[in-house]
This record gives C-alpha cells, sequence and structure tokens, in this order.
C-alpha cells in the first residue's frame, strides 16, 4: 500500500473528485493554504495499492495539471484610459503530489 | 518510530481521546473530510513507537470501530400514517487507519 | 525525498515561514489542534530533497523551538489583595517534528 497525499487548486477538486469516484477511489480531503499553490488548496489523502499509483497519478495529472487559461479582467471603473478590457492569460492549477510508502492499512 | 494517521467519525473522538489520554499516547487532530467515513470527520496523526503500534490500533478499533445502533427517526409532522415513530438500524462509527515509516522524530 | 511533518504554535509560523522563503523551501500548512503543543496550532507538510532536510530541522528548532518568556499577567479588577501586577514565566514555543520517507515527488 502507498500513501498519495496531493495537494490541489480548490477549484479542480470537483473534477477530480468525479474521476476518483468513477475509479471508486476512497479521498480523504483536508484544506490546507500555501506551498507551490500559494493561498487556500485542498490536500487528498489517497490509500492505495501498490499497482494503482501509476493510475492515481495520471487522474491528478488529468485533472489539475497547470495550465494556460484566458480571463477577461473586468473594466476599471476610474482613470481608465480605454474603456475595453482585453483578455489576459494566465495560470491555473497545478499539483504537488508525494507518494509514501506504507507499513499496513486496516479499516474498523 | 512510525505515524499513525486515522481517519475517525467526529462522534468518536471524545473515547478516542479519553482512551489516548489515559496512556499518555500523543496525538494531533485535523478537519478532513470525505472518504470511506463520508462527511466531515477526523484525522489523527500519532507518533509512536514500533512496539506502540498495536496498543494504538487496539484503542482505535476499540472506540472508533463500525457498529450497528438503534435510533428513533423524529415523527413526521404532515401527511404520516402512523404518529409511532419505530426505531431504525443505522451504521455508526468506522475507522480507516495507515501506519507510516518514519526515518526519525524530533522535539525542539 | 522526504516529507517532513512539523507541528508547531501559530505565533512561531511568521518567523518559520520567512526562513523557509529565504531559502526559497515550500511549506503547505494545516491547521491542527491538540499534541504536545496542545490547543490550535499549525502542521508544515514539507517535501525536500535528503540533503536539505537538516535545515530545515534547524530552521524549525531556531524559529520554533521551546522557550521562556515573562509575561505581565493582567491586574485582576476585584478582590485583589495587590493591585500590582508582576511577570511571570511561562514557556512558548515548541516543535514536534516527524520525518518521513517518499517514494515519488511529481508536480503537474
Ligand atoms: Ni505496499
Ligand atoms: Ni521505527
Ligand atoms: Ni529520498
Amino acid at each position: 500500500m502507498k500513501l498519495i497525499l496531493a495537494i490541489v487548486q480548490e477549484k479542480d477538486t470537483s473534477a477530480l473528485q468525479a474521476k476518483l469516484n468513477e475509479k471508486k477511489i476512497i479521498a480523504t480531503q483536508l484544506a490546507t493554504k500555501g506551498g507551490f499553490l500559494k493561498a487556500k488548496n485542498v490536500t487528498y489523502m489517497i490509500g492505495v495499492k501498490d499497482e494503482e499509483v501509476q493510475g492515481v497519478l495520471d487522474i491528478i495529472k488529468g485533472t489539475c495539471q497547470a495550465r494556460e487559461q484566458y480571463v477577461t479582467p473586468p473594466i476599471s471603473l476610474a482613470g481608465s484610459i480605454s474603456d475595453t478590457s482585453y483578455p489576459v492569460e494566465v495560470q491555473v492549477g497545478g499539483a504537488t503530489v508525494m507518494v509514501l510508502p506504507m507499513d499496513s492499512f486496516h479499516r474498523f
């Protein structure tokens, strides 16, 4: 067994959770902050069999990977030269994942 | 040394904490959600000597194990055929426990 | 790679965070309670290379170590024999640190 600790952005948790549910993978969530993803994020604790590790890594990569996204900033109300707002590219998502060895797993 | 991560139901934490105190076992708690126990739960982080692992597992099993409990649902106010409420059996408690190896433990 | 779990007092987090930033060490924080430090505390999760472990332990010790501090208790309003409040020595700070082995570390 292995413990997968995945720190992901809050906005990616519903896509991640849906995929984990689909594969019947049980994950416990904790609210965290700081780290590589800055500000508020969510850490998943997932206990899996050794042969399931790669599948879970693929799910996390598929749903949480850092990517560029165009967002249109709101037009500022005062003192703006132009009254049009252009979309800017920002980076969203991203995940930090640690795989830890486990001595034993119990369900009572 | 080992790190025991125990995810338990909130309702079982006072019994668990009392037993851990009795054995002078120090545990740090974090609020978690989801996983096998669904909804809100509590994760205990307990750093112990190798020979203490089994004792802690026994305490968690003894205080948090899944069990059946009879609860009497409240009588519904409107449109109910009978005005008596019968007790129903529900499952409460349950714990997911992971034992992880530890390289070193420090207290500063 | 190793995972360092450090449980520290909330009052020591700004000094600790400043030192970690200075060394460009990324740490994720979670709100915890209980344990050796009692009441509310903060747990840091820090994934580091094996050769960085000692440096991080030194930083935690340097910023969070238990120490004596003189505090002047507020003068009680009613029924006090003396109207002067003398400083008393209390212990502040302290940290519990666990170093765990890691199989792999990923950033997506
Ligand atoms: Ni294994
Ligand atoms: Ni050991
Ligand atoms: Ni290593």
